[in-house]
């Protein structure tokens, strides 16, 4: 059997949680919390798992109670925009992976163009080639990782089924501006080019920085596939539940696919996921984030401050990126096989983030991590 | 937006499933029970619910528990075949439905033929269509739906990439006879063609008939995927968690996909389960599921015998065919139709099951009820 995805090994998160295992490192590798979700949200699970009646296929694009929520959480913390109609515009998927995965196979055929800007998350070059397309690269400058829409622009032409946005940004926390939605819409105005816009890392924006989603900007509205998932929002990464929000004319395609991917997402974790959203009509829990995750980045940076490592800015996000000047190891990979080894600290090689392996000495740590685990990281890497 | 899936609809699980809610037709139509999983199953879950730590992401392939736990029950239930290796020939999936779309997505290019049973569950051509694969249908014919071996020839060739199999069948409950899986191997050997053998009624075998997954074959063995789920094994079809057993080279393959579609299944969820197989070592679960579903067809055989219904035979799985004579509706789609809004229960039309809809006056029940359940709608269709 010849592989349709020879290069595609195990990815650079499992291998990196692996080395941590087998070395007892620190992991600040993958990106997932060591801390649990809310407890209320798992008392809602423990009940719904033992309520009669809700262990049998939910509807195939989501529980409506969930969909119904999330409209309404939408509606309050993006007022500008129009409330997405949970019935058309709204579909419950097996984590964002599940979606990205379905809005790809959903829009993109043999030959399409997909605008991939990089460093990107590695599903996305892999996902686009199974459906036959092509993937163009657009390189993100470090350090800020702000596209160059001109550097876009030599990249876009009438073969561009769709441009792939990440906003806040993996790895680099960078987030979308509405000039840069603006640049955008402008570049694909008159063509029938699509918008996945991997919204993830929505709550997690810092320092009062502008925060916009694709949802928000009224013409790209139009044209977006618009990504989240509870993993990242409710410190669930193991519950698998995301959702896709598009205009109902592209909600049909991804339903069309989904039923066919997964057809349903688990229902007693649907319904848990119900709760939480109805019992918080505040959105204290999501308001929260950003705070949360900033007091964490602050802290990470004071305790690497002193250590050599250059940091970069994070404006957003999960992840602080990192160049140690003062080491020159052979490649990154290299330096976090010598950090885990080492330093007892597992991290991410960013040129895991580029098709090329492009490499310009950078590592990714993970700060969603509980204080105490920041420090002994901090501790070992000084 | 041009679709690429122009002619699928909403499926005819969902549509017969809203019909019985608009119509308050008691549901026989969609596949799922309408009891709960085992009681310890789903204080497991809630167990699991509230243990710090079950809560991100899974490895990719699976929790090695679950993995574990899967081989030690299919060496027992399976003992000519060798034991499969949770490392590497066990993947668990988002449903049985993920790995049949995985496995898809995984060896079928562009132009390959894929071989597909007919009647067939309703993604098997969508899903090959969008991987570029040509399905070529061979029909079962009726009342015994077993594989015409000469007809299956007739569609092999130097394209074929991957015969589909599903044993026990969905909507007829045919099984594969050991003579079955000689004939099928036969037609392959010397070829590159691999099979997808759909087994999630694996334990829904009447009548002391013979049983076999392709595993159990030597030489198919090496060239198949066996497909199965704890939704049907454990009444929880809404918890969405199935596997693909397969080789090594085949399981690397289909990991390779599984990665990108949704990386991992529910954590919690998948403690659980392994926490239910390892408390029932002598496997009374799976091995109480065909007298249970056995009884479940007799009582409605019984029930329906006196109404004018021909019964097809039902060798295993969770459906009863029948024909009714004496009425000539328009189609089966418009006698379901009446059956929902006249009669009160709601059934599946199997031209459903059929690329072309060939109609040959069959309905699908479900008798995966409850007692009542089936006395009250065989009282309704009497
Ligand atoms: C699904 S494993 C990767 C998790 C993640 O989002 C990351 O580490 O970037
Ligand atoms: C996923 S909905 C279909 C359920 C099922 O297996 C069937 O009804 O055939």
């Amino acid at each position: 059997l010849q592989s349709k995805l020879p290069d595609v090994g195990v990815s650079i998160f499992s291998q990196m949680t692996a080395l941590a295992q087998e070395t007892g490192a620190i992991n600040l590798a993958q990106g997932f919390p060591d801390y649990d979700p809310p407890q209320e949200l798992l008392e809602a699970l423990a009940r719904h798992a033992r309520t009669p009646g809700h262990h049998q296929y939910a509807p195939m694009p989501g529980l409506p109670r969930l969909r119904e929520a999330i409209a309404a959480q939408v509606a309050r913390l993006q007022p500008d925009a129009p409330a997405p109609d949970p019935a058309t515009e709204i579909t419950i998927t097996a984590g964002a992976t599940e979606a990205l995965y379905a809005v790809l196979a959903a829009v993109v055929r043999p030959g399409d163009e997909v605008v991939v800007f990089e460093p990107a998350y590695d599903l996305y070059g892999p996902a686009i080639r199974l459906q036959g397309g092509v993937p163009r690269y657009v390189r993100l400058p470090s350090p800020h990782f702000r596209p160059d829409w001109d550097a876009v622009r030599r990249v876009v032409s009438a073969r561009t089924r769709l441009v792939m946005v990440n906003t806040p940004h993996n790895p680099s926390g960078a987030v979308f501006t509405p000039e840069d939605w603006d640049a955008l819409d402008k570049l694909l105005a008159g063509t029938n080019a699509l918008v996945l816009s991997d919204e993830v890392y929505e709550h997690l924006v810092f320092d009062s920085a502008s925060r916009m989603s694709a949802r928000q900007h009224p013409a790209l509205r139009e044209r977006s596939f618009v990504l989240s998932s509870f993993g990242k929002t409710y410190h669930a990464t193991g519950w698998k539940v995301g959702y896709c929000i598009a205009p109902p004319s592209l909600s049909t395609e991804v339903r069309r696919v989904h039923q066919f991917l997964t057809f349903a997402v688990s229902t007693p974790t649907q319904h848990a996921l119900a709760d939480a959203l109805e019992a918080d009509p505040t959105d204290a829990h999501a308001r929260g984030l950003a705070p949360f995750y900033q007091q964490k980045r602050d802290q990470f940076r004071t305790l690497l401050a002193t250590g050599g490592w250059d940091l970069l800015p994070v404006p957003g996000g999960y992840f602080q990126l990192a160049r140690y000047d003062a080491f020159s190891p052979a490649s990154d990979l290299a330096f976090a096989q010598y950090l885990a080894r080492e330093k007892g600290v597992a991290v991410v090689p960013v040129s895991a983030f580029y098709h090329d392996g492009f490499d310009e000495g950078l590592v990714r740590f993970c700060f969603a991590k509980e204080a105490a685990t920041l420090e002994a990281a901090a501790a070992r890497l000084r």
